[in-house]
């Protein structure tokens, strides 16, 4: 199954999107894809309830904007230096256990809204992710049943402002929170469809032109031991969202670096997850 | 006013602490302390319901349990190294502009809630500190307007995993946001309510013996600059809380270094908002 949410920006309403690219209101189901839903077997009850009631779920124009995949989640982790040529362009290295960051979930948008620039951002960058969503409460989960966490998968691209992140006292979280900088989706594929999620193309064009092009089978760590290694640290909750690092071919990493400015356009997609797409706007 | 919730634990309803130390349930005024109450004048529209519906709201027993005084928020910003005298025993310089980390508001129990050591942790430490909530959206706010954004103010004590924030790859969070890390209250006292919140006594002791004592007046960047500044790196939302930094006399600037261990009693207090009492308890 693949879940959407549909309609203007805070007023989105619950959807799924069909293999022919139908895309249908759900809303009947009475549930948004919050906490609840996936911490109280909702993707069943929904996959259920379709079962009697897709005919009558009106179809939604393809042209109505798509939000975010979920609802505001409690938290965003998400995992630094995952891939190693990817630490290897930021001068750092591969580390010996996962990095971790927080994301304010205020960054959260749809796929295909634009990207603001923060006032005055001279570094923002982007980085294509799989992020992964929680479907079962973790804390102190074992690697072994650790997948049985793992409700489904969406595309996420971690925009980043360098110069917050690394060259403003401490802590990465100021590079990473600013609004718009986590677009989602465009939809969230339950686990059952993806065979393999250490084996995924993920790419990201600027401009048209390619400047990521991997392989989450690159991944220093596997979903496995990021969701047992989290949860040792703090317990993820249903629908959280766990972004696992960007490959190679930030613009951090090139020489000389390369920002984002108004005009430019992103473009980026994983295999079986979708593509999204962001126009790059300076504020007004 | 001074809001506080009660009741089992993720089962909380809202209620009112009078002066005379008596709790009046609220939840006939129909809304919980959410982002939706802060965000949308629920303040001064409790205040006003309160007016005609005072004498009818039950009075809750004094033995009742104390939650958290408002829903979990979106996220918990929190200010490293505010005190001049603190930065100096973390063997830190004083901070040119205010260092941000975040801290999982899943950490978020009631203030008198026990501490739950984590697994194996040898190096969990207290720190008293002044947060506050945010009433109104702030983004790009002015200093000179920045207090129109703040809805009140509570007593929190960080909790922190040393090992896990410093000697554990990277950023501060893993040690930040473990369950149980973030008591809150016992009470959200309104703006009103305060008259000069950076001329506040603060205190914390651990078994009896006085740990921290300080005031807020030694704060490295005051309120105004902080809403202002952490407001140009993202959106603050009704119903945020800002934690605003510790003050000297943590267990990591011990000479040795002192960390908590089963058994233990923290207690801690800010003038005009209450104490609060946590028993340290080792997981089972």
């Amino acid at each position: 199954m693949k879940l959407i949410r549909f309609g203007a920006e805070r007023h989105e309403k619950p959807g799924i999107l069909l293999d022919n690219g139908d895309r249908l209101d759900v809303s009947g189901f009475g549930t948004d894809f919050n906490e609840d839903f996936f911490g109280g077997n909702g993707l069943a009850e929904l996959q259920k309830w379709l079962e009697s009631n897709k005919e009558q779920c009106p179809l939604v124009d393809r042209k109505e904007r798509l939000g975010p995949p979920l609802v505001r989640p409690s938290k965003i982790v998400c995992v630094g230096l995952n891939y190693a040529k990817h630490a290897a362009e930021s001068g750092m290295e591969i580390p010996k256990e996962p990095v971790l960051f927080f994301k304010a979930t205020s960054a959260i948008v749809g796929p295909n809204d634009d990207l603001i620039l923060p006032k005055g951002s001279q570094k923002t960058d982007w980085e294509v992710e799989l992020a992964f969503v929680i479907g079962k409460k973790a804390c102190y989960v074992h690697e072994a049943s650790a997948m049985d966490h793992v409700a489904g998968y969406l595309l996420h691209n971690d925009y980043s402002e360098r110069e917050y992140q690394l060259e403003r006292e401490g802590q990465w979280v100021k590079g990473k929170s600013c609004d718009t900088f986590a677009p989602l989706g465009p939809f969230m594929a339950t686990a059952d469809e993806i065979r393999d999620p250490h084996n995924l193309k993920l790419w990201l064009k600027l401009n048209g032109e390619i400047m990521q092009d991997s392989n989450t089978s690159d991944f220093v760590f596997g979903i496995p031991k990021l969701v047992s290694y989290i949860s040792q640290f703090m317990t993820l909750l249903p629908g959280d969202i766990v972004s696992t690092g960007t490959p190679f071919g930030v613009g951090l990493g090139l020489n000389p670096p390369k920002y984002l400015k108004h005009g430019d356009i992103v473009e980026l997609g994983i295999e079986g997850l979708g593509s999204s797409k962001q126009n790059i706007k300076a504020m007004h």
